[in-house]
């Protein structure tokens, strides 16, 4: 078997702010062999989340930092084309830490999933924008720590991206009124036109404490949070009693890495509400729960998604930069093989 | 019956900072008569709790704002002697708001609880320590939100007060180690000595953050906050995974009205952590069960009250402010009566 070529996007200089071009690097190298008990896969679509910008600075985390010369690391999904892993055979669609990269050696660990069914019949769209990590963040973060009724009012932040617009339906298929906030008319109209939600806040054209009001007449009883800053505070200064509050991510610090406190954290108290973090991870154990779910709704038809793709792995390092500044609705992935 | 004089303190202009004498008058009324479905209490000692001070602004909190000439609010304990009520009987001792002054109309209403037994035979300090909403609001907080599990370590800030020091104890019982934060080194030898935690931090003459990484190498498992302010973000920053932050108070902002944000509430996320703010009224229906806990801790020798009291009803703006100020261990309280 000819040696196979593998093109990366490896780390060179950590990022102020955006990724900066002197940033990374696109390198070739050849694919790694697998070795006992490990796995090549062939990654069809990387995945952009914010979360991957995190991982560029060199701050602990639930992941330790990319290291300089290290390959971006990225949530993807591809083909397993070697194996010498029971776990995995050849044709194989798995969902795993692909990095921005076109191979990686996968183990039977717990970042790798293999999705269920051929291969060739896997809608791999359906399973990075629901039926993987970002499904399940939005599924265990809405029903775990959210848990809407029928008839509360549900706020969410980054309600265009791609957790945002998956836990809003999830909130909207229990019953809740929601509310999405989103940054220009464009996702504002996606937020209300494609996933449905009762209403949408303009957080770069609307007063966002007057438009809460507006919206929130009886106060916010679940506000589930991607972005933090100012609009959390926002959020907390109008919870209604016994609130629940999902800290998902800080979407607004993650390029200048300073967190402003949220003064109206003593609202918690007031209220006698709830603020959680939580990491989807920590529920490996119940992700088939999660995605029979979901299945079952997208199946009902009360379920849908959206992506933003881009074409190649020279534009990761775009994609990426692109959920901070551009107009992503959706799932953001980068397309590296046919699928 | 002769009508008997009420003395009340009344609130004539709304404070800032510490109660100033031109704020409060104390003035002397007859006390009410009971009507239908009422009794009159007369007030053995007043509990000065820093929430009181809160209530002296005009902000909706979870009670509405005294109003300018109302009588200050305050929990207390006191006799029943005269009734038209089924729920007490002449010489019950019961809780309620008496409110700073000397005679109280009660009905059978949330905030008023009958103490068993025979009033002459009523410890009336352990009540306002431990068998009332003190004791049921660290109880509750704890061991509902908290949750210490042994081997854990808690800390809990404003330790040597009524709240904090039951919480503490509590958390030691349950097998935690348990490190208090308090003022002064006479309130942390309290704290230590009495109280039984392991270790406390003196914050007015130690480094927070570096004391807490030197007694919770670990991280921090269980916040209770009664302050707020830089003490609440430094615990933030200390956080072991899976932490629970019980939000029971915000002193260190209720002479000013301004809550800084705590920045590090980040950490909330990294650790996949809780914050929730509590109550301990919303728990009404369960105080019974919070005292049979604390009543055989305290008969096993677990668990210890102190009071700090002042003498006379003239003493309760002094020891109202003295919470801010002074050098209070345990419950501060004000007797007005024999009891």
């Amino acid at each position: 078997m000819p040696t196979l070529t593998n093109r990366q996007i490896v780390l060179r200089r950590r990022p102020h702010g955006l990724v900066a071009p002197e940033d990374t690097e696109l390198v070739t190298a050849p694919a790694p062999e697998p070795g006992d008990g490990e796995a090549l896969v062939r990654t069809t679509y990387v995945g952009i989340d914010a979360a991957a910008r995190t991982w560029l600075d060199d701050q602990p985390g639930y992941l330790p930092p990319v290291g300089l010369g290290e390959v971006i690391r990225a949530a993807g999904i591809g083909e397993v084309v070697q194996s010498r892993c029971a776990a995995y055979s050849v044709g194989d669609i798995v969902t795993t830490l692909t990095g921005f990269q076109e191979y990686t050696i996968v183990r039977d660990d717990l970042f790798t999933t293999p999705v269920p069914g051929p291969g060739d019949q896997v809608d791999q769209l359906a399973v990075m924008s629901i039926y993987g990590p970002t499904g399940a963040t939005a599924y265990f973060g809405m029903t775990g720590i959210g848990r809407p009724q029928p008839g509360e009012t549900v706020v969410v932040s980054a309600a265009a991206g791609a957790t945002g617009s998956v836990a809003g339906q999830i909130a909207k298929i229990a019953g809740a009124r929601v509310v999405g906030i989103a940054g220009g008319p464009h996702k504002c109209r996606a937020v209300v036109e494609d996933f449905g939600f009762d209403a949408c806040i303009d957080y770069r054209n609307e007063d966002v404490p007057a438009a809460l009001r507006q919206h929130c007449p009886k106060g916010v009883d679940v506000y589930f949070d991607n972005v933090g800053g100012p609009i959390l505070d926002a959020v907390l200064g109008r919870l209604a009693h016994k609130a629940r509050v999902v800290l998902c991510g800080v979407i607004s610090s993650y390029l200048t890495g300073e967190h402003p406190g949220p003064a109206n954290y003593v609202n918690l108290l007031a209220k006698t509400a709830l603020m959680q973090g939580f990491n989807a991870l920590d529920e490996w154990g119940r992700f088939d729960e999660a995605f029979a779910a979901l299945r079952g709704w997208e199946e009902q038809g009360l379920l849908t998604h959206r992506e933003h793709i881009f074409d190649g792995i020279e534009s990761c390092v775009d994609a990426l930069n692109g959920l901070f500044t551009g107009a992503n609705i959706g799932k953001t992935l980068v397309r590296l093989a046919g699928s």
